[in-house]
């Protein structure tokens, strides 16, 4: 598959609309979006941002090929006829990209309604981007996401995503394991993806290692002889405790030759039980350090829950329920037009209505500034309209419930979360790396109160919208709608 | 992102246990695996097996290129030593793959237990190609079944698949699109997997276009000049039924013009409502051949449920659910080992325990052969295996209640599904087109009594194992308990 051009990777409505603001002589109209979620997933407090690097990179890179030209030639309405006269397919040809990016860093926690990006240049290059981009955010936001719980639950012992075989196609797999590893994943079993992104990779052997030989013994001692410093014997093929035994036996002969076994893995059964006898006869044989490796349709409440019985695992195999965000398998998050700017050079504020108020887009030029307490905990979130200029003390609304505002002092210490990241068309710093990312994420975590952080029924973080942003939006909606009745008289 | 080598997308085990076959002399060990799930998803009653064709293109391209071995020669194990000695990568990097793989066609309906691929060669190449087949080949089978269920509510309306956005990344949009239309959509958004895959792709315009215009009618106007013969106006970006108003008063000025509007689009509210208003709208209005597509979450029990009420929507936009499986967003399918060739060259069947039965693997060479009545339906399922004789009449057993079984007359048609794909590496014969895959699928499913296809309780399809491929596989289990017993005396 070759994936060197990107620029198809979109919706055909995308370009549809390209070609009839084309048309209009309105390409270069001048526009912002706002790429952001209505919910968390997973019915926790939070998301963890990420896919920014790739999202930048396909910006950087976008350009349609002169074969991305040559398809678009051949697509017909339902008339039959072509629907792209070959001047706009000449001007796509042509097409560099000039837009602004603002986005939050990779690893940040965030919330509901905050953008993550922020896009801005002609309406017609934006509105190419939209798919690709919430593709890329949308999945490992999600997955980083679900790893960071995992790795919450896991307090502290590592997580290997194991996912590969069950996730969603060869990039559902690759995004997967970088996300993860963002998430707090500490390796994964992806080859490739250590490869791609210099994630570490582990693994151990499969039961068809153990069924390939005569006996489990024998096998487990051909794989000793193989990697006599790196052996975690799966146990569970034909009986984990006498799987136990065998490690344990083959494990001494490693002890005897100057070796050292590293663990076992189980992979069935009562995970709770069975690690803590296999502890136990580890220990009596003198396998103190003898780590024990857990896999098996984990995610994070079956951790929390093995954690609750005691379980004696100290590294957890997490694949499945990782990599397809299986209780959730989809963030929901959208790009919405912000404003756009007139001839005369100001900017509209632009809204789209829905019966359902979540789902009114907030208008504006956005900026998130998060705030921090005296501990440098995060407070509260703020979405401001770059717009206006912004009162001071700056007074704050709960989108979902007027009644609750907030003040923030001037002398409250706050940041900016969208930062610069693409001018003109250009990457304007080099990405950091992932293991920076992954520190983030942590650090972003402990921001946090845990009762945000939490599985079940986790507090509201509050976000609000800045007073001025939210009379501008009540405004527009009122104005909308009296539109809307005045058009329905009859 | 550059994917021309797949070598390494795979699980680091699966290189370790190739290392430990090299070293223990027993790469070239001939053994045949198999690749099957064990249980349907969506609780429903049969899976669309696909993913075929790249599953053999990678076998196909499968090479480890220099930058590959690069990367594997990096790879230290826990005591910070490099796992893999410098012989070995030597090997990988002029292996070329010999196998065998016989396959169940695309678009085939198959069922739990059924071999999907029979992968045959030596033992360290068929393990070196577990996960990328499982990849590929859950995630297309998941969605192509996901997909003909969805069709199937829709009964004979187009699906049209919209689910870039929201797809497990770039690969899980494109290869859920190729998927999905083998399962029964009739075009896809995503215009990459339109360029190559072949695949219709459709779409319209966003909420962002009708923004982006100071009035709805002006953005459906303007969009009309761009479009006049493919105009599907978005209706509900401020009111729907306003909206439609908006879409005749343009459609009239087509119409005047020598034109044609094809239709609009609901994406949000009620759609059973509002399509049935719109229709009585755009009737009135002398627009009767205009269709009215849908979308918003849609999945087969949604379009089930807008069909029971009468909903006049012609067309059915489908995104998330369909491309992420959102109800059960993985097939758990696996890669057993079946049997091994001993030094003499006779194969010895194997078996891998489990406490629970159905987690029990099937030894032998397997093949699946599927009898007909004389309608042509297909009647019951016969897992055989290939090293024994068949007997005749076939005996067949429930492999889950051995007391239900089932004699096939020497007289009944049968068809044995698995089909030569590969030979020493080498595609036999050219991919069959995806538009005969999807009609291959459309058959297939005509095949099944509704009882089978149904949605609530599907009746359960006969699979059952030949009596002596049962006998076997009994008799495996007993031994393989007796050895676990024995070793378990004291």
């Amino acid at each position: 598959m070759d994936m060197t051009s990107l620029a198809l990777l979109t919706d055909l409505y995308q370009l549809t609309m390209a070609y009839g603001y084309w048309k209009q002589y309105k390409a270069d109209e001048q526009s912002v979006f706002h790429l952001f979620f209505r919910s968390n997933p997973f019915r926790g407090g939070y998301v963890v941002a990420a896919g920014l690097q790739p999202a930048l990179e396909l910006i950087r890179d976008f350009r349609f090929q002169s074969d991305d030209v040559a398809f678009l030639t051949t697509i017909a309405g339902n008339d039959g006829k072509r629907i792209f006269e070959p001047a706009f397919l000449d001007y796509l040809s042509r097409l560099e990209l000039s837009v602004d990016v603002d986005a939050i860093p990779e690893g940040t926690v965030v919330f509901p309604h905050e953008p993550l990006l922020r896009v801005r240049g002609s309406i017609l290059q934006c509105q190419l981007l939209e798919t690709a981009l919430l593709n890329i955010v949308n999945f490992q936001s999600l997955i980083a996401t679900k790893a960071s719980r995992i790795a919450m639950a896991a307090k502290g012992d590592s997580v290997l995503e194991f996912g590969l075989r069950r996730a969603q196609g060869i990039d559902g797999a690759l995004a997967a394991s970088r996300a993860a590893y963002i998430g707090g994943c500490s390796a994964t079993s992806n080859v490739l993806a250590g490869k791609l992104f210099g994630i570490p990779v582990r693994g151990t052997h499969a039961h068809s290692w153990v069924m390939s030989f005569d006996s489990e013994l024998e096998s487990f001692s051909a794989y000793a002889e193989a990697m006599p410093n790196n052996c975690v014997f799966l146990v569970d093929t034909y009986d984990t405790i006498e799987g136990v035994r065998h490690a344990i036996a083959v494990g001494q002969h490693l002890k005897n030759t100057g070796h050292r076994m590293v663990g076992i893995r189980l992979d069935s059964g009562d995970l709770a039980n069975l690690s803590i006898e296999a502890r136990k006869l580890l220990d009596a044989a003198g396998f103190e350090d003898a780590v024990i490796v857990a896999s098996n349709d984990l995610d994070e409440r079956l951790i929390q829950s093995l954690k609750q019985q005691g379980a004696a695992i100290a590294v957890w195999g997490v694949g499945t329920k990782l990599v397809t965000a299986y209780d959730q398998p989809a963030l929901g998050g959208v790009y919405k037009l912000g404003a756009i700017q007139s001839n005369n050079g100001t900017w509209i504020p632009k809204i789209k209505l829905s019966e359902q108020l979540i789902k009114t887009s907030t208008p504006g030029i956005l900026q998130v500034r998060r705030y921090f307490d005296d501990e440098s905990d995060a407070t509260a979130d703020v979405i401001l309209n770059e717009l206006e200029p912004l009162p001071s003390p700056c007074k704050v609304i709960d989108p979902f419930d007027p009644s609750l505002f907030r003040e923030m002092p001037d002398s409250m210490a706050f940041e900016d979360l969208l930062k610069p990241a693409i001018r003109n068309g250009k990457v304007l710093s080099e990405f950091p790396s992932l293991d920076s990312i992954r520190t983030r994420t942590s650090q972003q975590l402990q921001k946090f109160q845990s009762s945000v952080l939490r599985f079940d029924n986790p507090q509201k973080y509050f976000v609000g919208l800045e007073q001025g942003l939210h009379d501008l939006k009540s405004s527009l909606v009122r104005e909308a709608r009296q539109t809307k009745q005045a058009t329905e008289e009859p």
